[in-house]
């Protein structure tokens, strides 16, 4: 069997169909998609992308599969997958999935389009699949669409670990392999053997330092939150399609940025780094409810309202939302004396967990540096915050 | 200047007074201590010794200090502090602290009277130092003990690290460069600098983390009890002096119980790790009180009295309490907004750390395999657990 | 002082100096010029960049210059051109080398220009630098030059562990601590101090075990020629000067060669990894001298004559020839017997790698699949290979 | 399926056999050995033994025979040998093996008696294996005892990558997962399949530097030879047999050596690290091809001849001759061109090993640090060293 040498899991076996599929421009394209997208601007080291993190996840799904003991064309589907799994994502991955879901009504794991027609759905069927059944588990339907996308799926046990090994920040190093072999099936559920609990504390608390720490850094946000508004823009002042949009890679988009006048100025800062500024970081008991649900069309009424009371032209602020606190790990299952339990009913570390995430919580409001003190003052009058 | 391979620091530099310690058979002797004394029984690489963790401890003072910008002979005192902290252990490290402190009334990090004479004295003066100053700082006294032994010391920054590479359990691998980078003093307080919440909730989390898994696993406790009992028998039993007892090696220990009749059968459970089995595992909430604080003497009637109830040899039964749940590092102090403010008071992450320390916690009643139902009927009688 | 998170270094300090510089598009511009280029097809986690490697170049720098005892403006200069080293590199690293090399006449080192004038050259002067003196320092010109590019160079060290953590090759993984540690100055030159000669063969073998499994693999070559040619025809078919070629990122490039119909072809393939293949892939034995040695007209006129005695269109027939083998690391000085000596004086491994690295040697000749066969009996007849 | 633990290969996977052969005595004896014996006292990390070692080879073992499609009883034995192949190693492993073979006749390998009788026979045949087919793998016997002793087997993978992870020398870190999967029978000879070359030399490459930096470390062998004396002294001196000497541990046999008169103050050298020092460290070249091929009784007479000459106690001359250089992987076979072939008639480098082997070898005159000037005086003229 051919292998690739990967950064985290060391030597990873690729099957024929996995082989078939990464020869696919469909995946060579994640090679030019960064999985952390903006975190780059803060860890420098992070530049490692949904290429191979897809390779990684497919390992974990073979491994996964092996100790589950699924097998044959079931654990064939799982892998393609597993494999698959981010084909459907935008350039910068989820920085342009607000813009995506918007134009096109699709999220990122709705990959019936992709795989059910063209060279994906031919690789598939030459191998014997159903594609349909494919983009299916993708999206984390039926019984093993648990292990693709889920609570306890192989895409966090890759992620975390491979953020935490290219940023150099070792919070995501969880304990994947214990995490593997702790999966089975009780029933139709997918859920962790006893003795687990712990193991399952691990990746929550993995997860909420990751966000503190890596995923939610102001840097990536405010980079984030740039890069967003000029994807918008770009896709208004030009006559490029929304599917066009969602199919760049990272570099095929800063081009496009280059090259539109209205988003220039926009994909220099970015290249360069030289970034609007936080003008405001609230808490969330700061921030009055409205705004923490606002969405999309409000924060832009908010954007322009704010930028009017400053006095400075509408596209300087920025206000960047990241909705409610959420923790969907919590419902991970572990069997506990021989019963199947919610682990946050079983675990009080859960509910420290959810209020560490609620305190880390900020709304930002960012602004060109010069003009920090006219946009800090106008947006706590325009949104209502507490001082 | 010379340097020393260390398989987690790598390259530690040893200036010359540190070369002058390791040469005494002080600390020579804590080669012949293995860190984490039973739980290699369950991590069978965690064969670590305090006499490398001594020389990763002092590495992390040398840096401390360094960043920290203490210079001279408070740092070299600081540095020789930390290469001596763990000198005044006995056998087995603290799997052996509760028999030394009983009959000799002192805790292991009182070196004072190790330090202020003999051969670790002579070493000190010559290089200038006050041994009384350097015992001082061994215990934590002062503005520099801090580094030393307190909520942010070196200690524990390079026990868990260590504890993690060498058990192959990742919980542990706390972020310690930016910790060491983070320290500050605040008047006469050793803090962290602002932007550092979840670095200290990093350091509490892999604390919980490696209880549940390493520190506590309960294969270890039970090795732990065997060994602690055999002690006292062992200086019940012979002429052994408490103060020679406190001062062998781990072999020479297990030699010592070999070659006394009534410790004999023990040495060999401990060596072929043939082990006793809980015949009680139970939870705070099923422990009355009073077993959850009892003293020795307490537990030793228990022993007896359930030994007694379920007519087995009174030696053949170990009752292990581990005391009332405690988290010391939840009074790091964390700069945050310019204030000094407890880690408690600003993380809500700390009280549900709190919550998991005591839903880990468990009183263990250990006995031979074959004896395990009678004791656990005697003991849930004799200790009024609730079933 | 501020910090960046490193994969290979953990927590590197940062200077002001150094965080000014960083600071400026020129070095920005290396966040987006891949260390290896090319060899992310073969190695996919191989995404490291310029920019995270000069960082970690300037922390051994100031490492080395800890330990030598270089202090204040001198140090200061080093670092600098640790930092810069690379900001005279084309986009695609060395891949372009050669093109900027016969358009431009300077080699990637030679960066006086770029630091003596403009932003990076007012940085350095508003730190109290000379401009001048940290260009010479990154051509390694001088006493303290030999830190920044010679055979013990800090460059070198970081590169090789650094590739081996993000390709997941362990070659490699040199002692780099121990290495820096054994720097010493005898009169002006920059020695290894007594008992390192396994420390420098140790060096020298992970040179020729990564040259044969990362650096000269066949794919990371095949597309590596490929992208040379297509830079020549983008130069020679457009008005793009070779100036602003050589101030180019990785995509920028990339997209100049997608836009320009002559070499629309060839970006297509590199971005698909849809590469040629090997018609021939010979021996030094098998390969005439002349062919060894030919400069880059000959190659160009043998890929003409091959082409047209295989009947296929010229573009599509490239020879690679990497040249006459070498190994300058081999006159790395160690002091023995307290006398300073040449490497390959003293240890008998020199040869056996140099010979290694002669029996690694290949000659390729690409082209695409569909026409290897007459590709492969033309190129044997036009260059003489012997079969 | 079980799992340990292990700080190299992570989560290893136990089968039912080898959880009942790690619970006989035989097996956590092997706790009690240290894996590198007199290494710790220049690593101080280095404290692994030879039981994490034997889970590691039983884990590559298992991996081996899925790879190469060894199923059923033959992998079972193939695993049983794996985890059983170091029980015949004496105290301090290799440094007992002289005392051992001369005493008893037998080498660590010729396991057939410990095998095929009593605990480790009924455990074997309880899972329906031949204790003395398992044996004869241990030994390198048949087809597949290749896996187990020969020039690619398991062990040697483990055992270098081990000591590098443990002592921190990255030279050992080979790329064990590519070795494992180039595994492959030419008829009934184990070969690396086509490509592999490098993956050969770099597992030579990695044993010549781990040898001149660890296993040959100088204070590591004036250790060995201080014990080797001190256990035939304890067997002269005592009514031990040399049987029971066989089957001890380490500690015991540090505790035994204690208790001899004859040999505590050895005992307290080699705890307290009070060594002897060299007096002569002389290389291929200024040795008598006479000494070079000295047996243990010529050493002896050596010995007693320099002491006699230098006029101090026949007890404090140690000569310690390696013998003749030698390095059995240069057997390794490789697939090349579809041939097999002799790594050392294909990779030139094997010659530039054996040379570095041959300049790595010393002879060690070892005496107490008073009277190292006689010594040496003496040792050159018995020895007739060329100076």
């Amino acid at each position: 069997m051919k292998a690739i040498k990967d950064s985290v899991h060391d030597h990873v076996p690729v099957c024929d169909l996995a082989a078939d599929l990464l020869d696919t421009p469909e995946l060579q394209r994640l090679r030019h998609i960064k999985q952390l997208s903006t975190v780059r601007l803060v860890y420098p080291s992070a530049n490692h992308t949904r290429f191979e993190h897809s390779l990684g996840v497919y390992h974990l799904a073979r491994e996964a599969c092996s100790l589950l003991g699924v097998e044959g064309d079931r654990a064939l589907a799982v892998r393609a997958a597993a494999l698959l799994h981010d084909v459907g994502h935008g350039p910068y991955g989820h920085q342009t999935e607000g813009i995506i879901e918007r134009r096109l009504g699709r999220h990122h794991d709705e990959v019936g389009d992709l795989l059910t027609s063209g060279r994906l759905a031919a690789v598939l069927e030459r191998h014997g699949l159903d594609p349909a059944e494919v983009a299916a588990l993708v999206e984390g339907r039926g019984r093993l669409g648990q292990l693709v996308a889920g609570e306890l799926d192989v895409d966090r046990m890759d992620y975390l670990v491979r953020d935490a090994h290219h940023t150099g920040v070792p919070y995501g190093t969880i304990d994947h392999s214990r995490l593997l072999a702790a999966l089975q099936f009780r029933d139709d559920d997918l859920v962790l053997s006893a003795g687990n609990v712990q193991t399952a504390e691990g990746t929550l608390v993995a997860r909420t330092l990751m966000n503190a720490t890596v995923y939610r850094h102001h840097v990536s946000r405010i980079a984030g939150a740039m890069l967003e508004r000029a994807g918008e823009r770009l896709l208004d002042a030009t006559d490029l399609l929304p599917e066009e949009f969602a199919r760049m890679t990272d570099d095929r988009l800063l081009g496009a940025l280059r090259d539109c006048e209205a988003t220039a100025d926009a994909a220099r800062r970015l290249e360069r780094r030289d970034l609007h500024k936080r003008a405001v970081w609230a808490k969330l008991d700061a921030v009055p409810r409205a705004v923490v649900t606002a969405d999309r069309d409000d924060v832009r009424a908010f954007e322009r309202d704010i930028a009017s009371v400053a006095d400075v032209p509408p596209e300087s602020v920025l206000v960047d939302t990241p909705g409610e606190p959420s923790m969907p790990e919590s419902s991970t299952r572990v069997v506990v004396d021989g019963e199947v339990r919610r682990l946050a009913d079983e675990s009080p570390l859960v509910e420290g967990l959810r209020a560490a995430g609620r305190s880390q919580w900020r709304l930002g409001v960012y602004a060109p540096e010069e003009s920090l003190p006219e946009v800090e003052a106008a947006a706590e009058r325009v949104l209502g915050l507490a001082t």
